[in-house]
C-alpha cells in the first residue's frame, strides 16, 4: 500500500549530501542541490532509504571508505572510469542524444577515446553501483531499488541478474528520443536492456513514455515488458513558498525591483545548450525590431547558472551565450535602457526572487523532460506574470493551456509570443496565473512520490 | 490490374526533360537525371502518362507557355516564389529535417525569411502544382495522380478538396524521421495532412513507413487512414549493365585501373551532408592510424557530384569535404601514395567505371532515404568487391545481410569496417558479391512499379 512505511534503496549518481572539508580542516556536509534530491527528500522523510551515489570530492571518497554516513552509500570510483562515463558517454553523449542536441553531419563522431570511455568508464560505473545495490539487498533483501536517470541505464540487467526476484524501478528524467542510431548497435542494446530488466519504468510526461515503448520495439523488436508509466515531477510547495518569503530573498527581490523598468522578461536556466538561451536573445532582438514600441520600455533578465563546464560543448554554448546577449544590446541599448542583463552566476536565492517579479517568463528549451522552472516560478509570482512555454518542455504537457505556447526552432514565433504575453490583458493575465498556482499546489512533488509508489505496488501485485 | 495500361498524372519538381537553346538559338532538350526520373521511365514506356514538373530553365519558362511537350507539362512559377521554396523550405528546411541534419542547439532559426518562403513560397508552389494537376483531372478524369516526395507534401489536400473522387498516390523518397518539431505546429500538421489526403503513400523500406504512421498519430492525433506501404526503388537492371559495358565507361576504367594500387576504397555521392563523407574520411584516417600495414597499399577514391551550391550549407560542406580530404593526405601521403584521391565532379561514367573497379565500396550516410549507389555498384563490381553500408540508408534493410553494417556516427567502427572488409577471405567476398548481384536482379525497378500500381488497385477496390 502506497501509505506503508517502505524499505527503499535509491540509485543516483549525485547524492543528497557531499562533504568537504573547511579551513581547520574538519569534515563539512553539503547538501546538494537539483530537482530530483529536493523531490526525493520526502521518501527519505517517510520510508526506509538507503541511498547509494557516486563519491565526487576528495572527502565524499574518504567517507566512502569509512562505509558511508546516515543512510547514505557513497561509491569511490576510479577517477579515469568516472570521468570518462560523466564527461563523455553520460555528457554529452547521451545528454545531447536524448535531447536532439548533436549535429548529425559533424558529431559525435565515436573515436577510440569514446569506446574506452564506454568500455572502461560507463560499464565500470554501472558495475560499481551495480555491486552496492547487490551488498545492500544483501542486508536487505526485500528492499526495493530506485534507480534514477542516464547515468545508470545498465546498472538494472547487472542487479537483475544476481536477484531475480528483486524489485527494481527506473525513473528517467530527460527526454526519450524516438530515434537512438546514435548509439552502435550493441550500445543502444546494452540501454534498452538494461532499461527492461526494471519492474516499472517512469518518465515525466505520456510523449516520452510513448517514445520509450517504440525504441524498444526499434532497438529490441519487442515491446516494453515493464509497467512503463509517467508521472510528472514537482515541487515541494510549501517549502518553495516559504523560500519566496525569506529575508534572503526579499532582499534580492528590492534589488531587482528598484533597477527593473516598466515590463520585465525572466528566464532562468542553467547554462546548457538543451536550455535555447541564444535563440531565446535571438527572438528578445527580432521582437524589439518588429516592435518598437517596446524598446526603452521592457528589459530581459536573464538568469544563467554555470554547468558541466569542463565539457568543451558547454564552454562554447557559455560564449555563445555571451555574445548573442552583447548583439541585442549593441544593436538597441541607450544611456537609459539595458535590453539584456545577463548574469552568470549559481544563485538560486537571486532567481526565486526574479520568480516574483517577472511579467514575462521565457521557458523556451529545445527539448527538456520537465523544466520545473516552469513550476515554481508562477507558484510565487506576484504580477500574473505570463509563461512563455515551449513546447518540447515535458511541463508542456501539464500547463501548455495556460501558457503561451512557442516552437522552440520558430524564431518569428519567439518573437511574436513575447508580444503577445506583454500585450495580455489583464483580467486573461490574471486567469491564467490563478490557473498555473492552482495546478502546481494540487500537483506537488508528493503526488509524484505517491504514483511512482502506486506503480511499484501495482508491478509487485 | 497490374498489367493493364492506365493513364497516369506523375507530378515531381523535376520532370523527366529540361530545355535549353544552343549557340544557333535553337531549342535542345536534356534528358533529366536522378533515380527517380530512370525509376519512372518504365511507367512511361507502358502506361499514358503526363508529367507535370516545375520549369526550372529560361527556355522551360518559354516552352511552359506553349502549354509543354511531349506528354510534359512544366509549370512556370514565380521566380522568387520557386526561391523560397526550392531553397529555404525544401531544401535546406525539410531536407535537413527528414534526414536529423538539424543542430538543435543553434539551427534551424525560423526567422521572418523562412515564414516568408513557407506561406509565399512553398504554398504557392504546391499550389501552382495543385493547379496544373486539376487541369489534367478535367481533360482525363479517370487518371491516378502520383505525387512525388518532399516538395509536394500540400499538393495532394489541395487536388483532394477539388476532387473527392480522384485517386492519389504519394511516393516519399526520403528519410521519415520520428520527431517533426522542427516545423512549427501548423507547418507539420499541413505536411502530414497533405499526405493524408492521398489514397496511398509509400516510401522505400518499412522503418520509414512505421515512423510516418507513429508521426501522423502525433502530429495529428490520429493514425494514417490512407494505404501506408513501402517498396525499395530499385534500378534498371539491363540498361544499366549495357552502359557498364559502354565505351566510354570503358575508357574511364582504364584510367582508374592504370593509376590504382594493390586496394581501391571508393564512394560515390553527391555533396550533401547527408551523405557522411566528411566522417568517410576521418575514418579512414583513424584506420590507416590503427592498421599501419595498409599505408601505400590502399586509396580512397571519392567521385562526389556538386550539389545545391546556391545553399550555404552545402557550400560550407563542400569545404569541409576537402579540407578532411587534405588532412589524411598531410598526414599519410607518400611521394608514391596518394590516400585520397577526391574528385567533385559531375561525372556519373567516371563514376560506373569506379563501381567495376572497387575491392570495398564504402556507403557511410548519416541518413539515406534508399541510397541507389549501394544497388547500382555491387551488380556490375568485377572484383568481388566488399560492400561498407550504414544501417541508416534504406538500402540496409535489403542488402545488410551481405554487407559489412557501420553505424554512421562511429567512427572507430568504420575505421574497422573498412579493415575488416579488406582483409575478407576472397570465398566470403565472392558470396556475398554473388547474392548482392541476385539480389539487385531479382528486384529491380519494375519489381518496385508493379508494387506500387498493385497497391493503387488495392486501394481503388
Amino acid at each position: 500500500m502506497a501509505g506503508e512505511r517502505r524499505s527503499l534503496i535509491v540509485v543516483s549518481n549525485r547524492g543528497p549530501v557531499s562533504y568537504d572539508r573547511d579551513a581547520a580542516g574538519a569534515r563539512v556536509e553539503r547538501r546538494g542541490g537539483g530537482g530530483l534530491v529536493t523531490a526525493l527528500r520526502g521518501l527519505v522523510a517517510h520510508h526506509d532509504v538507503t541511498w547509494i551515489a557516486s563519491a565526487i570530492t576528495e572527502e565524499d571518497r574518504r567517507v566512502a571508505a569509512e562505509g558511508g554516513a546516515g543512510g547514505v552509500v557513497l561509491v569511490a570510483h576510479d577517477q579515469s572510469a568516472y570521468d570518462g562515463y560523466y564527461n563523455t558517454v553520460a555528457n554529452p553523449l547521451l545528454w545531447f542524444a536524448q535531447h536532439s542536441l548533436w549535429p548529425h553531419e559533424s558529431a559525435p563522431e565515436l573515436d577510440v577515446a569514446t569506446h574506452r570511455a564506454w568500455s572502461e568508464g560507463y560499464v565500470r560505473v554501472n558495475e560499481n553501483f551495480a555491486a552496492a545495490v547487490l551488498a545492500q539487498l544483501d542486508q536487505n533483501p526485500a528492499a526495493t531499488v530506485f534507480f534514477h536517470d542516464y547515468h545508470l541505464y545498465l546498472a538494472p540487467a547487472l542487479v537483475r541478474a544476481a536477484r531475480p526476484d528483486a524489485m527494481l524501478a527506473h525513473f528517467v528524467h530527460i527526454p526519450w528520443p524516438g530515434d537512438w542510431s546514435v548509439l552502435p548497435e550493441a550500445w543502444r542494446r546494452a540501454v534498452h536492456e538494461g532499461l527492461l530488466a526494471n519492474d516499472v519504468v517512469a518518465f515525466h510526461t505520456e510523449r516520452w513514455a510513448r517514445s520509450f515503448r517504440r525504441s524498444c520495439d526499434d532497438v529490441l523488436g519487442q515491446g516494453a515488458r515493464p509497467r512503463v508509466t509517467h508521472h510528472p515531477i514537482s515541487i515541494d510547495v510549501s517549502e518553495f513558498e516559504a523560500l519566496a518569503m525569506s529575508d534572503e530573498v526579499c532582499a534580492h527581490e528590492a534589488e531587482i525591483a528598484a533597477g527593473r523598468g516598466e515590463k520585465l522578461i525572466v528566464r532562468v536556466d542553467r547554462v546548457d545548450p538543451a536550455k535555447n538561451v541564444v535563440r531565446g536573445f535571438h527572438a528578445f532582438g527580432l521582437f524589439l525590431e518588429l516592435h518598437e514600441e517596446w524598446r526603452g520600455r521592457v528589459s530581459m533578465l536573464a538568469l544563467l547558472d554555470p554547468s558541466r563546464e569542463t565539457i568543451p560543448q558547454y564552454a562554447a554554448y557559455r560564449e555563445a551565450i555571451a555574445a548573442a546577449a552583447s548583439a541585442v544590446n549593441e544593436r538597441f541599448a541607450t544611456d537609459e535602457w539595458l535590453p539584456v542583463d545577463l548574469r552568470i552566476a549559481d544563485d538560486f536565492l537571486q532567481s526565486v526572487a526574479a520568480y516574483k517579479q517577472y511579467d514575462v517568463l521565457l521557458v523556451n528549451a529545445v527539448y527538456d523532460g520537465m523544466n520545473l522552472v516552469a513550476k515554481e516560478a508562477p507558484l510565487v509570482n506576484a504580477r500574473d506574470g505570463v509563461l512563455v512555454l515551449s513546447e518540447n518542455a515535458g511541463a508542456y504537457a501539464e500547463l501548455g493551456e495556460w501558457a503561451v505556447g512557442v516552437n522552440p526552432f520558430d524564431l518569428l514565433g519567439q518573437a511574436e509570443a513575447l508580444h503577445e504575453a506583454l500585450s495580455m490583458p489583464e483580467a486573461e493575465r490574471a486567469r491564467r496565473a490563478r490557473h498555473l498556482k492552482a495546478h502546481v499546489r494540487a500537483n506537488d512533488v508528493a503526488r509524484w512520490l505517491r504514483g511512482m509508489l502506486a506503480d511499484l505496488d501495482a508491478a509487485a501485485a
